[in-house]
């Protein structure tokens, strides 16, 4: 049989997985596709580097066209990501006729729905299990294991450097930027970490999983974007004494196919299951009508989680062309997106205010709640007589967004509350 | 385009959810196959009986053969249970180039591969996984998801009715008898439990998830199989107090081809993933050698999850048939099976000795556990003076299944020991 032939685009960790994975398991691989998988060549930016690995001089090469033109390469591998000459690439390779797969969940996020109508276009399949929850194989998930159920909710951790601090300020009681510098010392954080702690990254996945989930486009620019790095230690004790876990989820919704997506720190119910789920480790909660709740659980990153789901989409895009339907994934970005308004999108609210400690105030800013119809769960009330003001913790029943605005908006207005410290979003 | 044609063998609350999402979901399952799918045909006992759905007296027949000839059906659904008539039902089928959905895990266990084989030279597809976890979509996680990994352990609360019994008797310290007496009002365990608390109905599951994980042909007398019946309130009281849940885990591990599968009452260390997996919910933890720990966490049962299942692999099989690619899922059972000895069997153990309360027996337990060079993670001992007895809890590190057959077989001929009260494995 005919060896299936792969250039792989980057020799980084991941890269470097994939080699690996490709070689150690050539016996199990050839057996479910009935053909050995071959990496004919690998883009690098110095192929004179010293590496980790061991790979034939002649394979590697700096010119990324010779590889997407390659005439016996059937597959490209995009693991060096970068979202501009890297889709003029993948772009070029899918007109090919040549099959994709990619751990870029940037490029997904911006040009997934073009990329997607090019592959069909040409006959080529583009795969991407990778740019999202790494070892978890969320996306075909989704496609295949709910393809009979309507999904409402998925709901996650997607991104492990942003829960790593989490876990270690919770764990530790340390401070945001204590943490931080560790994860960056580690090496879970990046230099410049703004994309992961900001929620970037987060929202990128969301929208990946969004679109799958609910057969909508939605994009990157209807996402509610709130990152970690305002999140104080004060926020996590009072989490931690009221029963929750603070974590960066991605929330996407979808009721009557109106949709919302958003990401943002978000307290967490200690009973709930994602609540246990600590370090670089990553879970998305899918919701399905008949299903009910069900969770994915696993490493989010990591070199050879990562590559490992690279290398089970080669085996998918291999089984296809050996099956002759390459291409012929069938489209499900069939319905249009209406996003939510913020008076649709509704959840329970976690408010820490600085109040002046005297009589009354308490009974004003419930008066205000009442105003604008957003009922109790719990009050705690905590003077602190040095400064001779009160701190006030408010968990609301389900109210919408556009009512807490207003509500925080009119706080703005009352002499009483010097400040609004903290505003989370609850779950469960 | 032509619709699909669907027989349905069975219309009880599974068939009724797969006659209910069918109508219910007509446009998204459409949208993603291409065709309308269209129940044409039930197999019901009696048709003349009252139901709580309407469906149309000419699709009801009490003739499973002549749906299951019927020139017209394309896809035969199998809700009815039974592994004999249904067996034959199945194989004409097949044979007929008809694509089979079954929920039947007794019959996927006993003749899986054979049905498996009977389906591929007839170019017909056989799907099942609605027979392990109803809502959880792990069979096509192992085949698809894992795919470049090497699988070495498969572990799971694989059945719902065991669960919620040690589920309650931990929340509420009640008795086996009582909380089984109570499932059975409820409705969540059968009038004759057998089954379920004897562990078959999770050596099945377990059986077909160590053939899809491991790619090989383990059969139902391979497992070693040891149900609930036997747990008592002190038992579950004593893994209360050192920190673990007693769950019925069924545990595959494989190592360098070689294979053990079991399902017994397992001591959970609460800190584990799986310990809080409560009530009739299900959840597989699957360990790959370059993902690490993964888990799939849902409802195991119940009629809409395990309806959702069949309804998503008759997606698959239809989505199958548009492409023309029936029958051509390439056969993954390409290994031998070799299954391992007891002596190559290891994991920790929890002992409960009940010994006679005086000087020296301790040390004497402690040096017959170093006989058989089993080391000991700690140990507890508590005195029951009005009985003039002890009992001794044993936490041991990894000892193999065979050293603690003969470190009980030794206990037997030791006057100090009055009896060896539990024993049990110990995970995480």
């Amino acid at each position: 049989m005919k060896p299936i032939k792969v250039g792989l685009l980057g020799l980084g960790t991941v890269g470097t997985g994939v080699v690996r994975i490709v070689e150690n398991h050539q016996d199990d691989l050839k057996n479910q596709i009935g053909s050995a998988i071959e990496i004919e060549k690998i883009v690098v930016s110095n192929v004179n580097k010293a590496r980790n690995i061991s790979v034939a001089a002649s394979k590697l090469t700096d010119d990324a066209w010779e590889v997407i033109r390659h005439p016996e390469i059937d597959v490209i591998i995009e693991v060096m990501g970068g979202t501009t000459a890297t889709k003029e690439y993948i772009v070029e390779a899918l007109k090919l006729g040549k099959h994709v797969v990619t751990a870029n969940k940037d490029l997904m996020a911006l040009y997934g729905g073009e990329l997607l109508e090019i592959a069909q276009q040409h006959g080529s399949d583009i795969y991407y299990e990778a740019s999202v929850a790494g070892g978890i194989p969320i996306l075909r998930t989704l496609v295949d294991g709910f393809s009979s159920d309507r999904i409402t909710k998925i709901m996650g951790i997607v991104n492990g450097t942003t829960n790593y601090i989490l876990t270690k300020m919770t764990q530790e009681g340390a401070s945001y930027a204590d943490v931080l510098k560790e994860a960056q010392q580690l090496g879970y954080a990046e230099a410049d970490p703004t994309s992961d702690v900001e929620g970037l990254d987060a929202a990128r996945k969301m929208v990946i999983l969004a679109r799958l989930g609910f057969h909508t486009s939605v994009d990157l620019q209807d996402v509610s974007v709130q990152g970690i790095s305002n999140v104080t230690k004060e926020d996590i004790q009072y989490a931690k004494r009221l029963g929750y876990q603070l974590k960066l989820l991605g929330i996407a919704q979808c009721d009557e196919n109106q949709i919302s997506v958003s990401v943002q720190p978000t307290m967490v119910k200690n009973s709930h299951p994602i609540a246990s789920v600590n370090g670089v480790f990553n879970a998305v909660l899918v919701t399905g009508e008949a299903v009910g709740e069900t969770m994915f659980y696993g490493a989010g990153a990591g070199e050879l989680p990562t590559a490992t789901s690279v290398v089970a989409d080669l085996v998918a895009v291999s089984k296809n062309m050996k099956l002759g339907i390459s291409g012929k994934r069938i489209n499900s970005a069939f319905k249009q997106t209406v996003l939510k308004t913020d008076d649709q999108i509704s959840s329970k609210y976690f408010l820490l205010l600085e109040v002046a400690d005297r009589a009354g105030v308490l009974a004003q800013i419930t008066q205000e709640l009442a105003k604008y119809e957003i009922s109790l769960e719990s009050v705690l009330q905590q003077a602190n007589p040095s400064s001779n003001t009160a701190e006030i913790i408010v968990i609301t029943h389900d109210a919408s967004k556009a009512a807490i605005q207003s509500l925080l908006d009119r706080f703005k207005g009352m002499d009483v509350i010097h400040q609004v410290k903290s505003v989370y979003r609850v779950e469960g």
